[in-house]
């Protein structure tokens, strides 16, 4: 591969910066990688592992010169960054983010946009239940879908950044924001707040049936706890800003949920029986879609 | 290891029979493995596969001489299949099944066990989302808790029955029956309904969100889709044989989901940070416990 831009900086060297910081060294996208994490601590970890080429806790000097910036913080503090870094970007940079929610960021951000730059969302449909610099892979996004959801942004700097995503290793793809937080309401975050309850409702047992639970969890729960064990400021955040989806989908949840438990409460195994044969036409559907 | 039992008969060669035969023939257990299967259809193919020494669709013939009995059949039947081989099995046998609920099993089957034979109800915490006697294999049981319910059996045939499961690869466990059905209501009952909720929630998305939603299924919902491809027919019997404890742990849970909800609903961040973050914990002591 050869560079795409000249210099990318990353904000926020958690899970996802760090990951595209390592996948846009292997593949040799850019000629210098500046990594940006407010968080001072973080800053000798992120050095010892050498996963970007400079890293700083000063967003102002991190952005300077930079071609592409990638806002990878929780959703919730993304317009406050914006704010703090458009003024100092280079003209005719390009600024993404990752964001797991996308109209509460381009809400957030909006504002902030000036015309020297230009906003072009996104979102990596990648992650485990690690956080942290030393959680990132470059190998996390191949094979994954990266939305990208432009709006008055140049067709040439649209196929250029999906250049880079392809580079890193991901199957680009484009989205309005709408669809998207609909979308990912029912396939990631309605599921991470299932998870998130049920791993509660077992934290709230009493003491020898609790652990128990634990000691005997069996693969149903297991698989719970795994996905309830992902970055508690990160959710949060998708929760309180994608929450007219999420509280959508939730409701939808909800009833078919009550239709269930009163199938289990008269016995009606025929209902139970169908639905159960249904749900496994969708896991057939997935494997084939090749994103299982 | 040496042989525990001259001749087992496995009745039910899905998943879990298949796994037995094979883990009991890896470590030696058993002179001889019968295995009976109730579908004509499938012992063509438990031939081919060479799961078992001799299988055959007559439950009478296989139990014949078997100095251990084990019922792996979805727990709705087990009571009819009990009356019916009881009365041919060898005096001083075994009989033992693997189901998922233990109070159902027992209150069906106690009523045919006679003084001739020792009646071992026990549950392997073990499976997978793939059923039918191809998706057995040897190492299934490997570091998995066996649980055993001894009541009116002498000790030396309990302890003679975890020395078998233990050559099977796991590690036994003494329960009894209330608890059992108690600790899987949660463990691995709720999580498969909810994963059915779920997924089924998609199902009946209108056309091209569903599409999408399977189309860019995300980890949490990747997750819950192979949860819910679990075979349909044992776990409807599940649900309607262990509907007490799964209908209080339901009840938990459905609160604890209202009171996310209403945090989403009015933006309380602080609430969801807080239990996101205690749930983290729950994932650290099942990885201590060497069961992730």
């Amino acid at each position: 591969m050869s560079i795409i831009y000249d210099k990318i900086c990353i904000i926020g060297i958690g899970l996802i910066g760090a990951s595209i910081a390592l996948a846009a060294r292997r593949a040799g996208l850019a000629g210098h990688i500046s990594g940006c994490e407010a968080d001072p601590g973080r800053v000798d970890e992120i050095e010892r592992l050498g996963l970007v080429d400079s890293v700083t806790t000063d967003t102002v000097a991190a952005v300077k010169d930079a071609d592409l910036v990638v806002m990878a913080v929780p959703v919730g503090v993304m317009g406050g960054l914006a704010a703090t870094i458009i003024p100092q970007m280079k003209p005719g940079a390009v600024l993404t983010d990752t964001g797991s929610t996308k109209r509460s960021v381009i809400r957030d951000v909006d504002p902030h946009v000036t015309d020297a730059i230009h906003w072009l969302p996104s979102h990596p449909l990648a992650g485990t239940e690690h956080s942290g610099p030393a959680a990132g892979f470059a190998e996390l996004f191949d094979g994954r879908y990266w939305l990208v959801l432009p709006r008055d942004v140049p067709e040439e700097e649209v196929v250029r950044f999906e250049g880079f995503v392809t580079g890193l290793g991901s199957v680009s793809e484009r989205m309005d924001a709408d669809y998207h937080d609909k979308v990912l309401a029912l396939t990631s975050h309605l599921p991470h707040l299932i998870a998130y309850t049920i791993v509660g409702t077992a934290v709230d047992l009493e003491g020898q049936l609790k652990n128990d639970v634990i000691r005997f969890s069996a693969s149903g729960f297991r698989d719970f706890t795994r996905i309830a064990a992902s970055d508690p400021v990160m959710w949060r955040d998708v929760f309180v800003n994608n929450d007219e989806a999420v509280l959508e989908m939730l409701q939808r949840f909800s009833e078919d949920l009550s239709y269930l438990q009163r199938a289990i409460r008269w016995g009606e195994k025929d209902k139970l029986e169908t639905l159960f044969s249904r749900t496994r036409e969708i896991r057939r559907s997935i494997i084939d879609a090749g994103q299982s």
